[in-house]
């Protein structure tokens, strides 16, 4: 049995993964604040795990660990998860070596790309190809390609957040005008809508259909990011396929049809575009998708020698 | 001895490759135009390269043949190639029947990427993943990933040139406004220039030294189609470096600069990009590179299941 983690800004996510890949027991914790607080929700979790499988925590095979940061290949040090006030955090040292099971830790998004892949990866026309876009508070991709996560030249590949799509667009917070994240990032939306709300990308949503102006022009720019962003993905990145999800997709279809009439305007005006088929080509992680955690525990199944190889 | 040809469409390069990667003979002539100039030229060139280098034509182990056009992979059919006269052709039946000699065809941005590749695929930094972005009269790139050329899904992987880049952009013959071609495309900038003029690019850089308001908004809009390609295939496509080359590049380090002036200016914004050091991993071929026909030459020695696999 292997485990599983996708632990999140809010909710940590867990698994436990059979040896044929598949999910045989699931508990989603709220996340806390802080290094002690995330290994004591892991710590926990593993116990509550193996508890309802009936395995002893030394019965574990492997532990993968998925979470808001960067990760060096291989590794189980994360650096980086300021969403979860955690600057650098060695899981090996603090989960691994505590109950002598091999962990590695993963960035969230690449996690999800090889979970989605396992999940979705065998749906017709995939090809061995696929990209994961979360939209998050942020926006990022992850790619599986021929059937293992491709980090690409220093770990970049997937970085579509920040190109630019419009030298006039909105400012960034990276310092940068027009970037894919300044038009559809959850934070970025919540920053300009800048009105009081639990789900602002909800209350924009609400706004525009009851025909507020200013979240018109926010949803529009809202669906062109991510379009450009699939645009970018498929023709620069070469995937057959693109995944969404992430916070924003919460929104579900009202989100993803304005998102496929933006790509149907461009194969509208452009035949080469037309050919190319994108709006086809895209889907959400259905609610509630175990994605993360489950890629999360592939990642943890591999050795520091692989790339995780799905089983799809 | 393996041959390789970049039949262009107002020259054709034609190398003669030793097993050991180096060009020993090459010949350039001008390419004629429709189907049977084309054959005709090709093999004039096989006789006088096998003269040149002593052998007999049906000594020749393997012929790639380079055109811009579409090549479906490991065959020797052309087709569309729209620049040179041909609508179809097949290479093997032409070519390979006629000599003997097992035959390959390849669209010329990726048969010129093999090539960069083997010619400096080496340099320090490129981590085995390397993108050719061509700017000739249309754009795209072509990408060698682990030292092999990487078609991606459906073969698009690399066609930046209609990526939008500015939603009030200049209108790209595609029917989009503000693809990366119409910025930095060399007939969308003659189109848009309109003055009479041999090389309408140098022309138009000719009258922005000089001055001319309409001449440095046209090379201010190059420098950012070209500079957004970079930016896209290095963070979407994840590739260490790229290499440049095309009629374009016929202006060195007069393009360049403004090329690198445009991603300084990202850097200095932002520093997230700043941490990829964009400029550093750009480069121009040198004037002249045999790239697109020793790339040409290592295609046309793989097999139909191999992708070329570049000596380096």
């Amino acid at each position: 049995m292997r485990l599983g983690f996708d632990v999140g800004g809010t909710k940590t996510d867990a698994v436990v993964v059979a040896p044929g890949g598949e999910i045989v027991a699931r508990i989603r914790r709220p996340t806390g604040w802080g290094p002690g607080v995330v290994v004591s929700t892991i710590l926990d979790l593993v116990a509550e795990l193996t508890d309802t499988v009936g395995i002893a925590s030394s019965d574990v095979e492997s532990i993968g660990i998925g979470m808001p940061g960067q990760v060096a290949p291989g590794s189980a040090v994360i650096t980086h998860a300021v969403n979860l006030g955690v600057d650098e955090l060695d899981l090996g040292a603090a989960i691994g070596a505590v109950l002598g099971v091999p962990v590695r830790a993963e960035n969230d998004v690449k996690a999800a790309a090889v979970g989605a892949y396992a999940l979705h990866g065998n749906d017709p026309g995939s090809a061995g190809t696929m990209a994961y876009l979360n939209l998050g508070t942020g926006i990022a991709a992850g790619f599986v390609k021929d059937g293992k996560l491709w980090r690409g030249a220093r770990g970049t590949a997937g970085e579509v957040g920040h190109i630019s799509v419009d030298p006039h667009g909105p400012l960034c917070k990276c310092g940068q005008h027009g970037c894919i994240e300044a038009f559809c990032g959850g934070g970025a939306i919540a920053e300009r809508w800048g009105r009081e709300a639990l789900l602002p990308v909800l209350d924009m949503f609400d706004a525009a259909d009851a025909g507020d102006s200013e979240a018109l022009a926010l949803r529009g720019g809202l669906a062109y990011g991510v379009a450009s962003a699939i645009r970018v993905i498929i023709l620069s990145g070469g995937v057959e396929s693109v995944v969404l999800g992430g916070g924003v997709t919460a929104l579900g279809d009202r989100m993803l049809s304005l998102v496929i009439d933006d790509l149907n305007a461009s194969a509208a005006a452009s035949p080469f575009m037309r050919s190319l088929q994108l709006a086809e080509r895209v889907s959400l992680l259905p609610p509630g998708s175990p994605a993360a955690a489950l890629g999360a525990a592939l990642v943890g199944a591999t050795t520091t020698e692989q790339e995780a190889v799905v089983h799809g």
